[in-house]
């Protein structure tokens, strides 16, 4: 599935509509992946992206050690699978043999892309003040991918409870936001 | 419209699928509106919720002086207007009169809530170590509002450029994240 390089001004679109992504870390050439909901655009350029990784889960010892990650954004053939990765932890599961998911080597950072994914944002954690309160870290996207001959994904987006909303049809509105 | 009281446990519900919501704020008996999309759950309980409110917004100085707001949710019959809240500035425009919304006194905070919306947070400003650098918030949802007898709400999560998406179907996994 051929990728193309997507300039960072246009990063905050693929982010905004809130999808859940799969975090991807890598630590001792040991990639993980992480289902996670809790993401904000922060700034538009570069772009900023502040997230919440529980400290339960694997990816925050790899993401605060390492300080780079991948965002990807899978859209709804591949829910199953995100489920998958949510139900499941780095600390005794490889996800990307267990779940069928390949591995890219990225530009930028060490964490991989997720091929089948839709989009892939390579992040580097930039402020970590809010990491020991809230679990909160700051990431700058310094390299963005994004799929090539593409209609608008069909990304989902969590409910909770096993729930997850199906992105539907788009409107038009002569908004003056970016 | 009636509404009921909505446990706080269940406020992520609402914020985590990425919605485009409504700020409200008050300061002097003057009540504000703002279009937001950059928001993030950061605890389920009590619930903390990030935000990012540029310092060009009205809201801006509102909400750093008076530390309250009411994060309140649209659904896409509402668009027209929240779109309408998105292009002009409280500084000159009276937003609840400019464009038919009817705002009702919150329970624990003085910024009031939007009547016409399918749910309204009542907030507070617990954290603003972020925002001198990123014009980040750090908000606890004090008490939760939501409209009764109402199916899935059609929720509008802003794509950019005039762009929205709407809600789409619902679809179940067995996900045992919360």
């Amino acid at each position: 599935m051929p990728r193309r390089s997507l300039a960072l001004s246009r990063v905050y679109r693929l982010l905004e509509p809130g999808p859940v992504v799969l975090l991807t870390t890598s630590r001792n050439q040991r990639p993980n992946i992480m289902a996670m909901s809790w993401h904000t655009m922060i700034d538009f350029e570069p772009p900023l992206v502040g997230c919440v990784v529980s400290d339960r889960n694997h990816t925050f010892g790899m993401l605060r050690a390492t300080r780079e990650c991948v965002i990807n954004i899978p859209t709804v053939e591949l829910a199953p699978r995100v489920v998958a990765c949510g139900n499941s932890t780095g600390r005794t599961v490889d996800k990307f043999s267990a779940f069928r998911l390949t591995p890219v080597a990225a530009a930028l950072v060490k964490a991989p892309l997720i091929a089948e994914c839709y989009a892939n944002l390579e992040c580097r954690v930039i402020d970590t003040r809010l990491v020991n309160r809230y679990n909160l870290f700051v990431l700058e996207v310094v390299k963005a991918w994004i799929r090539t001959g593409r209609k608008r994904p069909r990304t989902i987006h969590h409910l909770g409870g096993g729930a997850f909303m199906v992105a539907g049809k788009t409107i038009r509105l002569p908004s003056r936001m970016r």
